[in-house]
């Protein structure tokens, strides 16, 4: 790797906590796949193979050193001292931060900027804060106004709001904004069968009350867990709506995309408003990064790419990811000075952009 | 190629079986592409040349022999002779064949396994047993039961079952098993217009006897011949039916996939009961077959990739197959030791799981 | 790069014309991307920096010359000079024209052939003719014989007819020839309303009327302007169009592709009157042009892949897709040779059918 790589400081645009606690294996296991229940070692994928590379020469073992003595120098070090030797390693200096997935079972905000030694940004999940609102005893008739007003207050010190339309439904949906009296129907139905957001009327009410903010609306997209329908969580689906949202000057920020990373840079080339990363996917696929950050190049303008990790619960995944964007960074940006069709400078300046420059700039990080 | 992978003994767990008599130019050319009348000459692909490269000199030829040399040599040898040689070159171990397509066109599997000097165990095509007891005298309103029955005797020695829904319809269909009444209303339409298996419920009800079975239950994915529409063999649109069937414990194992790999993966992933290959791809795509595992590896747990070739016809494409997915395995697990991703140890090891081991444990071969 | 590669003469089978006029820095950089409003700085795109190492030289600068530079040393040169330098650099020795798009933009067919020193020859765009047949105050029960005998005289000196059925509606359409009552009532309708041709029916008809010309017929697939749903412009989607034709004898050639090549691909292997090309993303994706080219040839007959620019407005475009397609040939065709897939002989013999034989026999070039 050339050293310059090494050297780039990152803005994670979006990932989650930390768990608190120590872990058994098989909880550490669970959080290295999207799978709920695990079909096999969870260690034998190159996830579990870039945590052994990566990690374990952070608490003082060999590289590739086996699972098991990994984890019993994890829990001698304990969660905290692990965590913070990690999330150091990662040359991370800003965090934005979901924190409306199982927030209980993971560090504070407060206690992950500690734990980072580096400031941390939140972006507010649209959908948790509706499920607040319904929980709040309003009445459904209110419920729209509500929602709007609670946004209004939750997000005043946010970075973003984030969307989970793709786990929820899916992108099939119609672009535009409901009616107020579809809102209001639908919440009426809502109340009587309680339960998850899952009403595709509220759910686009709900996203474009987060259009409304202003601030850079993420949006989840392509591959996490079995509860969404890979093929209708497509980024590319969402072509319409952003037609519909290009008027407004909201931007739009499509998150992890993998496998439709070509089809996300398409709509980040030919839409002004339109963002994206290759986040998770980056934490997942091991040196195939490179391969992913080549494809997500082809089409994406410079200024649209985004660094992230998506990391959730292990502090491994945050120092995966960082070492695997800043691999790919230099096999491909690298590559092009190698092969002469860019300067060292450019790529430099490329480099940059894409770890940190860009998401600074979109959301008006100090 | 390091040695290591020219010495992995594979189990290919979804082959069909060779042709028996000598062919025409014509007739070898057809069984070289997906297209019932190739638009040109067959030779003329990275299949063609993969042939001229690997089976040329088994047959005595030097490397990249020309077509009409080739032809004329194994034509010299006897069909018989050509195919012992290219299927020992092959190092297949054991061979488990779909024998229900075209199978009077091709050896019976006895003399298969004699030609293979492997075993051979069988994979039950559902629709083609369906078609067996429709065409039995039996009547519509027995339909179901019979062939409960008739696969109950079919897949006593049979080490798996297969569906062709991709070919016949289209994953575009509920997710679950079809009603009673509503498979005899569709067997009463079938017996009326006669025909081959296309009716959508009663193609899922052949589909839901093979889940019965609790035997792995293969399903074509991905690319084939014209019969089928492409994207709707996405396997991806089987995550609905993944989530119906994962309470069952029957194991889904998604067939050739390409060009939708990656979304397969994601599939092994995140449903405990999902395994794939990419078979059929690594027999066309030539050294491409390295890129092609790579995608796969991406999100695959290593306990879920098998090796296949999905020979048909061809001896020449056992062996096309065996040796780029020796290249394959050597060019990517290879490739994580040079690179410091893995230890030497557990590249071997993964690789001898994808040959081999994940095949023998999941079909229970002895 | 080897030099067989270099020495290539190519057959551009699909481009547009140039503009005629000095860009300013604004125009030009408009021309770099699928935006009709850039997001960003349109040199920060593989694209850019493309055109700063293979342009600049030719215009007398160093590689990689900063934008302003570059734009500065053009106006310097004027319009004319430039276009003649960057066409000549192309090594391009036929170019089939699409001159349905603002065309009165662009340097009109003689002229282009005398700044590229190179025949022209023209490819009509069905829907051009067909709004300007309803322009022509033609009564909509005439219509559809009107067009007919509007193309027959407009394709009388043509190579091809062209599509643009993926922007103006998408390919989810019925496969098959509408009726004429169907169209004369889609007609009349069209009439009450005016504007462009996007009445689906009415598309439906113009591309069958390019079908009965029997002359190659292109479509426009895959990333363009945001003018499409792309996931609606994926050519698998005319998967059952290409059924309907497959017996009628005139060619169906699929343009750019990408992102789904691997699809058009499949597509070419199994109809043998379908064809494809990779070019605009040759044009865009910069030194991924190779893996592009590399993953259209996994499953393409050699015999049916074309070479195309999609060039439009800029003569920068042709030299950069020219330069991106040599390079792609060497890597991908000569890794073929160095990795002994093939020998020297094939791979030229190929990348001379890509380059320029396909598209002579298809079009029936002199």
């Amino acid at each position: 790797m050339t050293s310059w790589a090494d050297d780039l400081r990152l803005v994670d645009h979006h990932c989650h906590s930390v768990v608190d606690r120590d872990l058994t294996p098989a909880g550490f296991g669970t959080l290295l796949t999207e799978a709920p229940t695990p079909g096999g070692d969870p260690w034998d994928s190159v996830l579990g193979l870039a945590v052994r590379r990566e990690c374990a020469p952070v608490l003082d073992l060999p590289r590739h050193a086996p699972a098991r003595d990994y984890l019993a120098r994890r829990r001698e070090l304990g969660t905290a001292e692990a965590t913070r030797r990690l999330l150091a390693a990662s040359g991370t200096e800003a965090l934005l931060v979901d924190h409306g997935l199982r927030s209980g079972d993971l560090l504070g905000l407060d206690a992950l900027a500690a734990a980072a030694d580096a400031p941390v940004a939140e972006v507010v999940r649209l959908e948790a804060v509706a499920e607040d609102v319904a929980g709040s005893g309003v009445r459904p008739d209110d419920y729209a106004d509500a929602l709007v007003e609670r946004l209004d207050r939750r997000t005043g010190r946010a970075v973003g709001c984030k969307s989970i339309l793709a786990y929820r439904h899916g992108f099939d949906v119609p672009p535009h904004r409901p009616s107020r009296a579809e809102v209001t129907a639908a919440a009426r139905s809502w109340w009587r069968v309680g339960g998850r957001l899952t009403d595709p009327v509220l759910l686009r009410h709900a996203l474009w009350c987060g259009v409304d903010r202003g601030l850079p609306l993420q949006l989840h997209t392509g591959f996490g867990d079995p509860d969404e329908d890979l093929h209708r969580a497509n980024p590319v689906l969402l072509t319409a709506f952003c037609r519909a949202t290009a008027p407004l000057g909201t931007p739009i920020v499509l998150l992890h995309c993998y496998p439709y990373h070509r089809e996300a840079a398409w709509l980040a080339q030919v839409f002004p408003h339109v963002w994206f990363d290759v986040g998770l996917a980056s934490t997942y696929v091991g040196r195939r990064a490179t391969e992913v950050l080549a494809e997500a190049l082809e089409l994406a303008p410079f200024g649209k790419l985004l660094y992230s990790s998506d990391a959730f619960g292990l502090p491994e995944l945050y120092l995966v990811a960082a070492r695997a964007f800043r691999r790919a960074a230099a096999g491909v940006l690298g590559g092009w000075v190698a092969e002469g069709e860019a300067t060292e400078e450019d790529a430099r300046r490329v480099a940059t952009m894409i770890a940190a420059g860009n998401a600074r700039r979109l959301y008006r990080l100090p």
